[in-house]
């Protein structure tokens, strides 16, 4: 074997030079936002108080590709892009599968995770247009650590909402983020009325990211020189999340190789929209075969056991009705150690693909995730994040479909994120302490009952 | 500014062929090892039934470049080299120096820090030369989890002796081993005489890095089929680290830079003298006038307040005398955060080196360190182990020097390991509860007083 083959590194002049915007592409216009009180198409003009200006234009944009600016693909080259692609070949041995397996490395950089590609760019934007300080939440930690680090490296004041139970039982995660100078509070807190409403009735309420996304976006619209960043779900963070895709696209012609599927975890969406969008592109416009597989939880099905209808995307009810696949934005995700799969929607872009044909998903347990994330620490040496091992978990079943119909497939998957911060699910899981939850048809149904009725 | 100037990274085909042993270019032959009976040199035989034959040879070889076998150059790739080299240009920009600074990123392997650079072809040499199982010991956990993942890597089993305090402490660091397939044990353990012995005298021993490895041995020479690999000090295991300097050497041409100031932490030298030997190299032959600057916790001051002399390299007096700086070998390391600089002595050729001026030393205490390490993650993104960040501090220093002075001088420092965890040291920084140490002439001279007298 040459060494070649093992994994391709792109040099820095190889970074993308434009987003890719799949908005261009899709089979049909998004369905609009609704106002949620007079389920009529909402305008972007709101948003513009809490988003940069240039993410609220990104948002509706159809245009094909948008340029990255220079001095985000500089940010991008200091935290690691163009992140390496590899091939599992010790992975592939171990399954003796014909198939050929290779992941993308998005666990590289200092956060860990595949965040920090839309953190950088918003944190960009919002310094460029002189926003002085930011506020978010976060769940379990992830996308509050990126955003931290981006708002670090743009000289951006950051406050962070962060569920208070994550923030008692990950206390590393906010660490992290005061490591990068930011300001992290337990949600609910005393610092907005909405999270004082919470502690009102239970001084030690657990927090749920419905609430901190309340709290933090009252904290930003009654201070002037505030704005809020989200992580997730929007277009404008999936166009940002491109890069990976792109880049694989390339990594993959280095190998020679076509996937003939494209394995990722969905939470909200935006890891697997990175990397199979650009392959997307082809696929839309009828150039490729290839086969699309996203993988939740079974804890919460979103795309596998729930509708594709107008609901809220939040459990507080304050945003706009966005149409996607949705468990119910009143369902009680169950504490999974994925925490970044714990939403109830998912992207509308990608749920309309899902709902269309164009992308399929299947659902875990998390003993069966990370049954396939220690597999896959032992072949191949990297210990994953629980959500990316969904992904490793779909991969490791395709290869062994391969191996039963003696097929040599190629396939692509996106390692999201490592999973030195979540070690506690892998001893839970070495322990034989690893709970699994599947919501009955009743739990569904009653959460479902508090969705919108639209049109 | 160009994307170029920010980091260079080599293509596969780039990483070494030859270790570099730094043997072959000494002033003069290093001082052998003495049998602590007898007090005469030692020969290599009786390290036959512990290490590999290949590193027993290695370590007494004076041959120049080892040739890397092509397995173990297919395994470093799979783990991250050649690794990437940055230039700090934030934090030269924060600190306003006219100095560069340069670093090695040693901290993008999974295991997270310089130690797979060796653990991955001593577990090959093992693997080739027939070795089922090995024993090793660790104390914070970086050594074992190398080797843990070096051993998944080549299917050998491995039985880690942890010491017990960092066993209860840092319960993360023992899942990450276990989920590559390693057997943790705290140490003292009832596995052992040795560690029996401590256990009877006290049910609850915290144990010590001097234990562990006396347990180790015990298990491996009580073992047929089982052998013993050792993470730093020794001759071969500096070699090895040489890819790191091979390296840095053609990524700092690629900068068009030279480097005046080359700097490292010590705990046994292993990082350091894989950095820095290289281009050692081309002092110990007159053509190079770059200083080496070796930075050392001033709870531990081997180097800057010990003596070159011949001294036990373990605690437990079991192992052959090294003539190498000590603060003695019953010397109490406190409990710094930077556990792997927590040890009595340093690699006999660093020593040397240091002895006869091609090397100085620094020593800091661990609050500087921690402060060091904060403004390097907020300006590089970065957060450092608690042992790199001593030589992020000595770049400060001398970057700040360089200010003083107006010198446009070029420094290099090794990051040698990431600190995600680490992270209880920062949330201890951060929350003003970090206690320095730093041993009065007493401690010093009674632990110097349990070392024997040589010549």
């Amino acid at each position: 074997m040459s060494r070649t083959e093992l994994k391709t590194v792109l040099s820095p002049d190889e970074l993308p030079r434009n987003y890719y915007n799949i908005l261009h592409d899709l089979p049909e216009p998004l369905p609009p936002p609704l106002d949620p009180g007079t389920l009529k198409p909402m305008s972007p003009e709101p948003l513009l108080r809490l988003f940069a200006r240039e993410c609220v234009m990104q948002e509706v944009s159809t245009q094909e590709f948008i340029p990255i600016p220079e001095e985000v693909r500089e940010a991008y080259l200091r935290l690691g892009r163009p992140t390496p692609l590899y091939r599992a070949r010790r992975l592939e041995e171990k399954l003796q599968t014909p198939a050929k397996i290779f992941f993308k490395r998005e666990d590289l950089n200092p956060a860990g995770s595949h965040k920090p590609n839309t953190a950088i760019p918003q944190a960009y934007y919002h310094r460029k247009e002189g926003t002085a300080r930011l506020t978010t939440e976060t769940g379990a930690g992830q996308w509050g650590t990126a955003l931290a680090l981006a708002s670090a490296l743009f000289d951006i004041d950051l406050t962070v909402y962060m569920t208070r139970s994550s923030y008692e039982q990950k206390p590393y995660r906010r660490t992290l983020m005061e490591v990068y100078g930011a300001e992290v509070f337990a949600s609910p807190s005393r610092r907005t009325k909405a999270g004082s409403k919470f502690l009102d009735k239970d001084p030690s309420h657990p927090g749920s990211l419905g609430i901190a996304i309340s709290e933090a976006i009252e904290d930003c619209v009654t201070h002037d020189d505030t704005k809020y960043s989200l992580g997730s779900v929007l277009n404008h963070v999936l166009t940002h999340q491109s890069v990976v895709g792109q880049e694989a696209k390339v990594q993959m012609q280095q190998f020679d190789a076509d996937p003939d599927y494209i394995v990722g975890c969905i939470g909200g969406g935006s890891n697997f929209a990175g990397l199979s969008y650009p392959f997307m592109r082809d696929k839309l416009r009828g150039k490729s075969g290839a086969q699309f597989v996203a993988a939740e939880p079974k804890a919460v099905p979103s795309t596998t056991k729930g509708s594709y209808r107008y609901d809220f995307a939040d459990t507080g009810e304050t945003t706009p009705l966005l149409k996607m696949f949705t468990v119910g934005h009143a369902y009680q995700c169950p504490p999974i150690h994925a925490g970044g799969l714990r939403y109830h929607g998912k992207a509308p872009s990608m749920c309309m693909l899902i709902d269309k044909g164009y992308m399929r998903s299947v659902a875990y347990s998390q003993n069966e995730v990370m049954e396939a994330g220690l597999t896959f620490a032992q072949t191949e040496g990297i210990v994953a994040a629980p959500e990316s091992n969904h992904a490793v978990k779909a991969t490791i079943d395709l290869a062994l479909e391969c191996k039963r119909k003696g097929e040599a497939k190629t396939i692509l998957f996106n390692l999201s994120g490592h999973g030195l911060l979540d070690l506690k699910a892998y001893e839970d899981k070495l322990g034989g302490r690893l709970v699994d939850y599947e919501p009955d048809q009743a739990a569904l149904s009653a959460s479902m009952s508090a969705v919108p009725r639209v049109g």
